[in-house]
This record gives C-alpha cells, structure tokens and sequence, in this order.
C-alpha cells in the first residue's frame, strides 16, 4: 500500500478482514506500507499490521513479496504509481478518482488494458458501491423492480469547510487534488448514478463556486478532513487561495433519456456524510441515504395504491450482498465494511481472472463526465456532451 | 369565487372556516360562486356554502355584494378575470402561477398597481407559504439563525401520471395551463426558495424533458389530478399530443451568491406531494418535507458538533405564525389550513391597507423565473439572467 | 352543544365541515351551544357559528330544535346530561372518557338501551378511530393482514406538565377529571387497542405514579391544557394536592393470548401528542404514531425477506377510509378532521339506524379496563381481570 | 476464547482489531480457541485467526501462553469455566447473561472478589453499552442533561422465531439458555436501563409467554439465530417442547422513583434486531434505535419550546466516545465495533487495574432483576423487589 493517511487506515482495516469474514480463494498479505516520512510510515505499519515499510514507492513495487498495490495517496499521484506497478507485474488497486486528468485516466487505462492481457487486475475504489444497501439497489434494478427509469437523484452534501477559518488543507488545492468537491465527491455520485442505473450520462450542465476564497495555511502536513489551523486566527496567519470549487451542481441526461441531477457541496451545515440516491422508474422506486447505510428504501409502484409506499429494507438479510458472511438480520455494518468488501471481490477477480467492477475504464468514463462538468461550468453551463468510451 | 373543482373547494374551506377560528378585523360572507355549467354550479354553491351560484364571471363581479373575487381557474383565463375585477373595483385573489405568460402577467400588475391606488388587494395564491412551519423557517431565516445563505435545494416530486394511459387532462394541454410540472409544481418551489431566502434569482440554467408524449384523450370533462381513461385502453381511444413538460430540473444563483437547485416532475414513482426544502447557511440549516407538513428540522451550526443535529420541531406551538387559533401542541395541522390562513392574511389585508404578501408583483416575479428556465431549457441549457423587477 | 373549551371548539369545526366535505344523508344544524358563563358562552356562539346560546343544560335540552346533544364538558357531568338528554328523547354524542366511574357508565349504557329501542343514537367521541390511517389500519387487520396477533403496544406520551410551577388545572384533579393521564391519554389507548385488534383486554397488571403531588393553584378558570400559573412562583402562590395520576403503565392480555402494553403519560419531555401504537401478527406489523398521522407503516411477513420491511403508507388515497371526500394523494389532512369524521359518522348512523361505533357499550367497557387498572394500582400491580360485557 | 460461534466470530473480530485502531497499553494476542468438535475448531482457528485450537476448555485455561479467558458460549456453562479460569489466574470475559441462574451468578461474583486482590480482570459482555452513541447518552445523563428522570423506557423486538416451523434450537430451550426472550434479549435492556439511567431497579412487575409450544427439532447441530428446520415440515418431524418464554413484558421502580417499562420479544414480525430506548427527565429526553446504532436523539427541555425539538446527533463526532480512533464525521460504525470498543476497554482495564465496566457483579444485579421478574410472572404478576447487592 503506498499511503498511510484516512485512507491508508481504511484499506488496512479491509485487507486485515476480508479473509477473516469471506471465504477466499487467495488470502491477502499484508506484505509492505510506503509512505516520504520514515518514522511516520514505520508507526503506521506496525499500528495497522503491514509487514515492511518503506519510503520510496519504487522500491515498494519492486519487492518481490509484492503482487498487489494498493494506491492511497492524493489524486496527483495515481497515473505515475499505477501505470509504474503495472508495468512491473503488480495488480493495482488504485483510490478514486482514478486520476486527476482526463489524460492521465487515459494513460492509466492503457496501461491496465496491457495489463490485463498478462492477467493482472486494475480497479478504481468506488468503495460505496460495495455498500449492502447499494449492491442490492443495483440488483434490484438488474431484475426491473424499477421498470423504465426517469430520473436518478443524487447529491453527497458535507460540512467541514463551512468555517471560513478551516486551514487551506492539500484537499483544497487543484495541483494535488485536482478538484474540489467536484472530484472528491460528485466522482462518488457520477459512479454510483451509473451503476445503478446501469447506463452512462450522455452530457451535463453544471454550476461550479467557491463560496471562501482565502483560508489559513496549515501549521504543518495535515490529514484532509481533521485539519487545525495554524495558529492563532488573528491577522498575523499567513493565507492561501483556495483553487478548488467548494460546491458543484449539476443536471445531465442517460443514454435512456432518464434525467439526472446531481450535487456535490462541503458546505451543507450538519450534513456530514450525506449521500443521497433516489431512482425513480415506471414500476418502482429506490431511495438510500448514507448516514443510514443500512437501509435501502424501495416502493413497489405495481401494488394497488391503498396499500404501497416506500419500505425499508434493511440491508443485512442473509441473501443481500455481502452479508452471507455478517451477522444476523438487522445487526447493522459500517463504513469500513466497504473496504473489507472491496478487498475480498479484488481476490476473487484475481483469482478467477474476471475483469473487475469498476474498471479503470469506468474510472475513466467518471472522469469524463467530470471533465464535462468543469466545462459546462466554465462555458456558462451550456449542455456539454459526455465524451463516450470506445466500444 | 370562479371555479369549484379541487382549488374551488379548497378555498371554499378557507373562506368558511378563518372567520371561525381566527379574531379577524372584517369577516368573509360566502356570497356567489361562478361556473360554467349551470346544474354543476348549483350543486357546488350548495355543497360548499355559497349564497348563490351564477354562470358568467361578468355578472358575478358586476354584483353588488361581491367584493372580494377569488380566481380559482385554469390559468389561461386569469389575467381577463383578474384585471376585469380589479377595474371593476373588487379585491382580487388569484390562484398561483399568476398567468400563464410574462405579458399577462405584466399587465395584471400594472392593473394592480392602480387598483392599490384606490384600496384594492390583489394577492397571489402561493398558498404553502402559509404553512406554519414554513412560515417559521421564513421567521428564523429573518431572524438570521442561518447565517451566510450557500445553498437552497428545493424539489417537488409528484408521480400521478406515471401511467401513459393517465388521460390528457387540462393540466397536460399547453393552451390551458401554460406549462406543466414547471408552472404547476415549479411556480411552487421558485416562490417558496426566493421568500425563505429573501432574495431573487438572477439566472438559471434548465433541462425540461416531456416522458410520454401522446396520451389518451379524457372521456368527457375531468379535473387536473383524478382522471380516468376514456374508455378501454386498446387501440380504440384517440389520443392526443401532450404539449407541456413532464419534468423540470433547473439550478441557479440567487443575490447573494448562494445556488440554488430545483427540480419538478410528475413522474417520482411513490412521491404523493413530496414538496422538499433545505437551506443551508453558515450559522444552520432548515429543511422541511410537505408528506410531513408539521415538521420544520432545524440544525443550529453554533452549537458544539457534539451535541449537534437536526432537531425535529414540531410546528404545533402556540407561539408559531397562525398556531395561536389552533390546537394544543402535537395537534398537528393538514393541507388546507394554509388556505384558511390565506383567507385570513386576506381579510386582515384589506383591513389594514398592507400590500399583501405575495402580491402581484411577487407572481409575475416567479414568471419570469419560469419563463428564463423555459429559455434556458430551449438554449442548450445556457444559464439565462432572470429580468429583474423594477426597484 | 355543552361546552365550549378545546373540545367544544373541535367539535364546532366537525359540525360546520362535515356536510361541505361529505355527502351526508341528513344535515347538521348548529342550534345552540351551552355554558355556565353568560357572555362567554355568547362569544363562543358567535365565534364558533351557533345559532343560539344558552347557560342552563336543562334549557338547551328541552328546545324543540335540538335533536342531538353533543356533549364537551369534564367527565364528572357526563352521565347526568347525557342520561337527561335521552330521556329527552334526544340522540347524544358524549365525550371520553364516558364518565368518572363504572357505575355512572353503567347507567349511561342503560339509558342508551332504552333510547336505542326509541331510535336514539348514543355515541362517545373516541375521535381517534376516525384517523383515517387508523380506519385503515382496522380494515387491514380484519382483512387478515396480520394473521395471529401476538403484541399490541401502545403509548402516549404528553408533556405539558413537567414543569413542577404548572397550575393545579381541573384535568388535575379527581373530583373532575376522574383520573389523570390515566382517563385522558390511557382511555385513548386502550379503545385503540381493542378497536384495531377487534378483541377485548381480559386482565391487566398496573403501575401509576404522581411525580408531583402538589401545584400552585391557578389564577382564575382556565383550560386544560394551557393555563399558567396563578401568580409569581414564589412563596406567595397558594398551592394545592394533585389528586390524580401523572402516568400509567400497564400490561395486559387480549382475549386470544396476545400480549399488549400500555404507557401514559404527560412527563415526557419533548413529546407533545405523542399516541403510537404498534401491532405483531404472524403475517405482519402495523405502527402508527400520531405526530405523523397521515402515515400508516406496514410491514408485510409473508414477503420475502429480502425484500420486506415497513413500508410508509400515506393515508391520503381515494379509496382510504373517509378520504373520498377530501384531497388529492399526498395532500394531508390534521387533528380536528376526526371531528369532522365523527359528525358525518355520526349523521349516517341517525339516518341508517345503525348502532354507532364506539357505543355507550364500548365507552362502558373501556371504563371497566381503566377501573382494573387503578385496582391493580392499588393492589400491588397483581393481574386483575377486566370484567367483561354481558354477551 | 471458548466458543466459535455467531459470538464466537464477534469477539474475534474484536480482539483481532483493536490493537490496530486504539491506541493500547497492552496489546491483545489470539492464542487459542477452544471447542468440542475437533475439525470444527480446527476450521474456526484457521479463519478466524486464533493461534491454536483446543477440543477442552480446562486444557485450554491451563496454557500458559493464555492470560485471558473469553467465554462466549451458552448460558449453563459460564459459571463453571469462568470460576475455573478465575482460580487458575486467568483474567475473564464473559458473555452476558452471566448465567442461568443467580446462585452460579453469586459464585461468579465471590470468585471475582478474590481474584481481584490478585489483579485478576472479570467483565461481562453487555457489548451494547459500548456502541458510541449508547455511551454518550450515558456522558449526558451523567452531565445532567435531562435533569430528574421520569421514565425510562426500553424494548428490544426480534422476529426470527415468528414462524411456528423454526426448530427448536438450545436458545429456545431452558437447560441451556435459561430463558427465553427474558435473559437473552431482557438482560441486555435490563442492564442498558440501569446503566444509563446510573440507578438500579427496585422490583418490577411481569407477564411472560410462550406463543409456540411445540416446535420441530432441529436436523443437527444449530447455530442460535440462523437455523433451518430439520426435514420436511409434514408430519414426519419429531417435535420438542419451547421451555422458554417468547416474550416478556415488565414494568418496574428505579431507586429515585422514576418508572420503567420493558419489553423483550422474538415474535414482533418485522422488527430484527430493535432495541429501543427512550429517557424522560424534566430537563430533556434521549432516545435510541439499535437499527439506527450511528445516531442519538436529544430533545433539551430548557429550550424555548419555539424552536426545540428532538434532535439527530450523529455519534460519529471525534470527542464522542471511541470515536477518536475512528473514521470522520458521518462515516458510521456498525454492530461488531462494540467487540472492538469492549477489547479495548478490557485492556486498559488489565493494564491500570481499574474495577472493569460491567462488572461481575453488575451481571449478577442484572441476574437478579430477571430472576425478580420470573418470580413476579409466576405469582400472577405481583410487584417483585430486586434483592440489592450489597453496599
């Protein structure tokens, strides 16, 4: 694993797990954690169980106990790693966004097509789809509980920079993160709207702001989302441009002629990790929230009226996704249980050579809608297509 | 009052019952309804309490016991009503949207203008601003409980001609209600985002979709949201072309900066009335749900996060707007109480000489909003400034 | 009428709507209202829309153009008046609880027999059977929906006299209100109880409490539920005994084994009219919660599990009970409609003949359980059985 | 660990994890498991992650590379290994209840007492006290918060045993677990009462049933909440009796006077794992859903009652308890962190020696309100005190 931050802690959680609870074909090893601060990374890997560490993530990917890289550093960084440990043989696991360009996501799906003939995996981490409630929404559309779909409704509203006064944190700047909450969380909603649906956007429209311009400059390296500011908040705190958009909006339309809508904001006081999906079709409709993660809502529009209305399912029955291997009806999974789940499905397509769910080909087609929000946005939200993938 | 099907009987219920229940300076007098088929007015004027019935809207505000007239029609025929009443001396109450054009609109403003020279009301029927847990978060938004205003997310969701066969009633032909989900539900939610806020929209930016474009026509004359088919569903039945939107989906930048999304559809399979609203500020956050009308949740950002959320307030207090005339606390309130409470901020209107709140102005206000959505949605989406009203 | 408080204002509103919404077979007319206050009982009659007022209920039975008296005052006075008005040959509508004992009901339940032979509707005004999610709540369990009951549990939790300085009000003491939470909220939930399991209690086990035993006495005549103190709360407010229950807790068997459980009170902080009733059956579950009462949640069993989970039936359909008459779906309806419910009710029941549900024999039986919850009470919390109805 | 089972796997996960997200002063070790079907053990070593298997538990409390012994098998066999382990030098965790009967919970306790002087741990497994927002209820009421309590008032609903062919597993059966719904479900909200109102109960009232009698026996050996009927469900399936209540209804006294009410049933179709929880004081109320785990809802009664209301505090919050070592706010946890939290907890108790939370001796209180409430159905639901544990 290169990375060792909120979600180096994470992933560690899920490869620590995932053979524990799931029945694998191949077990993970937690072999070797890499990260620039030596002391840092040392500490890491031993609270977190890896085996090595390292500080240079050539090295990492040149060991010989390495099969698989599991890439958790910010989105600047993706295209060298992965198409570097690609190139050297390893699977790759790579955090979303799978990059922070367009043509970066392209190299990267070369090199993973390359890849692939040699039988390597390349994934992209859009761990909610991994999420029970999710997997089973995107079943029961699969089956046509939903019928022809009308609109899919998304929005991922958070609120840790609502204090203007929040220090200007590596998340918030474009050469690292590329993107505000655009690539933070609207990559996740992008994702997931087409999972669901099982279609892509066809083109968008969008509005894009940053509603603080200016905030302190840290006091030192910070994590992302638990950042202090650096020092007393009085005049004498030097300040940074923020270059990231804080919130995006946007409508676009699916290959169907389903709309879509979506918005993504860090500036939604009290909503802290509120992802909110509603699918609405001729013959039913979903609606999943994420600070309810183990509820999914489904109303079933075939019933007689007098008796229909929006159930909750809770996601934790022994034939949902995952949960053959979790605990009873209604004992109910977090957050990380994504991260086990995306561990456990990265052995089973290496062990069965299966192309895996999301491709960096689907990281890729995220990445072109985003790169169509952030030009409807900047050409005055005229309706921008959706560059397609190659057939 | 012109008109007795749905909104007819609402009002009629307002009218009955403030005089009832609030300590009001005038008192209403049902004194005449208006329609165009004799036995059918008749029947309504008895059913509904009205002291006669007549056939021909210029009789009913040539009567000299009429004062107030209360439009309750189509909105194809309200600038004629409206405008002949104003000049004829009357109060004017008009259904919402105002009209179904800017020009009309225009000109029963300019009409209103000279009518409030002589004493005259003309308000405008936005009825759920009146609410009362509504009308609280309007209080606690003035009262400056939210701080900086960034976002205001409003969506009214519907899902009653989710059937192709739902026949092609008034509310689907362009030439009788102007437009579709945009003027019925959207009108709605463009008032209720700009006067929670306080502010105007300066543009926006809108995709419009119509999902099923023929239908059947109605057997015979129907109201808006109960139809039948005309006759078996086979190939027999003519069928007509429906000529209004299915669904809008629209952001926008209000004043201050603060975006603004929307969207109004009447194919959300399993949302009823599903009138949604979330404002976020930098000091807190409100949003409020029309299924749940007595609800206002209310997160105060000023408190500690670890005591921190979205707090339920039931709206039933006696010191909430309107709650004084009602029930003890937990009583909750329905639908038409917000037209009770229209009759009565008429009657206390009239009293005093205050220009009612909506006015005139405030409706056509929302047309334009409508009417630069219908642009946009004609131009590629293109984000399209809002005329502003005079100062 | 007698009475003009809470419930004779409630009641008003049920008799001047119900033959505007509902097609009624005869037609209430308002013909006069009783109470002990000259100008007070003036005020209301004009307020409320009586023709007529009178201060002696002697007098106001004996008018020719009184037919039925509806009767809204403390329960200490119900059986006199209401056994008179029978005699009278007048039909009756008599709040709960029926009256302060088992023997006055047990005469009212006599006279009610006598009139019933006469043709004399004799009625008591459990109002929130007339809910229209609890009507349908009722249909769906004598449809079978729920198969074999197994638990009833239900509770209502007030909160308006936590506040220890809240004045000594008649609801407080036992010479008038007969009981405490006990009378008012658990008469309530027991009716409810048997009225949606169709079964009669046999035995209950009981638990009450007087939190606080004494009050200030309040200033002058004031209402039930929102009088303030009689004066500064310091040394100088002469206080008073409380003399009834502040809550009650009991269990209970039904007649088929299902086991209930009941909770009033009116000290729970933050939970203003707070009546929720959940139902096990081996087939399916029912809740319901008044603070949301246009929602009936439904749980289907025989589904499949993985797909099965409450479901939130807005009770706002055409074919719901008493909804043909009022709004289109999603457009709710609030408290005082089981007013109007209960007028129209109670029309059709003088017009068909038909014995009235709840009867003076229901209003009898529930009085039963309430007096073999105080002997448990008294004796220990030992199970007490409910003396049953003669067959 | 003895036992490998649905706890079993719970406390492994939690041992196997919380070294790697809390900071520990001693670091948990997996030695050995311990079970009686060789290969069955064998398996559950290898998955679960246990050093080595044992088929005896004496053998495995006598190795020395054991220093902990966490039982997590059926009630009847707690008090004889957990005394053995004591007096072998072990420190103990037991699952809860902490036996099937107060005489092996009093022997527990003595052989607690002693072992303490040696530095010895004995905790019980009341996990649910560890789950975040559990906790911080219990921070509250500590602070104040709600003032003086009034009610308390907590049920825990399960349905798994609804369908009257479930087979008879040894939780349906008294020689093995006790009792039924009582001590497996009643125990937890018993102690969860306690805990978060900081009193103890000083008798109770109860009713308890079994609804099904009579049910299959099981094909072979069967886990406890996820067995499948042992044949055809003809006539052919040899039957056994339930010797254990399926629901149990109480109410009871808490030292300050405030009253209580319970209520633990395996038959409330639809409800799978709902343990909730509501406290009532005349400065606040929280309250809580187990199906919900993430949140705690607070309602602060010295509010204006304008603008208060129940509030959704997310338990996600860095300075809510546990979550320091977690993940950012709105990232929820789910059931198996409460094993997490509990290992924890019971290292630093090891480590500094403090009296662990719960206590032997509070599982013995515990012991003795079931056994109050069992002694109270028997003789016809009679208030029952609570034998107090001594000063």
């Amino acid at each position: 694993m290169v990375g060792y931050a909120f979600m180096g802690a994470a992933h560690s959680q899920g490869w620590r797990t995932a053979g524990r609870v799931f029945d694998l074909p191949v077990q993970p090893v937690m072999a070797a954690i890499c990260g620039r601060d030596p002391d840092a990374v040392r500490g890491a890997a031993d609270r977190l169980g890896w085996g090595a560490a390292e500080t240079d993530w050539r090295v990492l990917i040149a060991r010989d106990d390495v099969q698989l890289v599991d890439i958790c550093t910010p989105g600047d960084s993706h295209a060298e790693i992965a198409i570097a440990a690609l190139e050297a043989g390893k699977h790759v696991l790579c955090e979303k966004p799978l990059a922070n360009t367009v043509a970066e996501a392209e190299a990267m799906v070369a090199a993973a097509e390359r890849a692939r003939a040699r039988g390597q995996l390349a994934m992209v981490g859009f761990n909610y789809r991994r999420t029970p409630a999710i997997a089973l929404a995107r079943r029961m559309v699969a089956q046509g509980r939903l019928g022809t779909l009308r609109h899919v409704r998304v929005s991922y509203l958070q609120d840790w920079i609502v204090d203007p006064e929040f220090p200007l944190v590596w998340r918030l700047r474009k050469e690292q993160a590329g993107s505000g909450a655009l690539g933070d969380l609207g990559s996740h909603i992008v994702d997931l709207a087409q999972y669901l649906s099982g279609e892509h956007l066809v083109g968008v429209s969008a509005l894009t702001e940053t509603f603080v311009r200016e905030r302190p400059l840290p006091a030192g390296a910070v994590a992302g989302l638990s950042a202090s500011a650096g020092g007393d908040s009085g005049g004498g705190v030097p300040r940074g441009r923020v270059t990231v958009d804080d919130a995006a909006l946007f409508t676009g339309r699916l290959a169907s002629g389903a709309l879509a809508s979506f918005e993504a904001t860090r500036f939604a006081a009290g909503r802290k990790n509120a992802l909110s999906i509603e699918l609405n079709g001729d013959r039913g409709s979903l609606a999943f929230d994420l600070e309810r993660l183990n509820e999914l809502h489904f109303h079933d529009h075939t019933e007689p009226a007098s008796s229909a209305g929006f159930r909750r399912i809770l996601a934790t029955e022994p034939d949902h996704p995952y949960l053959e291997a979790w605990w009873p009806p209604g004992h109910g999974l977090g957050y990380e249980h994504t991260f086990v789940h995306q561990a456990a499905d990265a052995m089973r397509s290496i062990a069965s050579g299966a192309l895996p769910e999301p491709s960096f080909a689907d990281g890729l087609q995220v990445q072109r809608v985003l790169a169509a929000v952030e030009e409807s946005a900047e050409k005055n939200s005229v309706y921008t297509p959706v560059t397609p993938l190659p057939a």
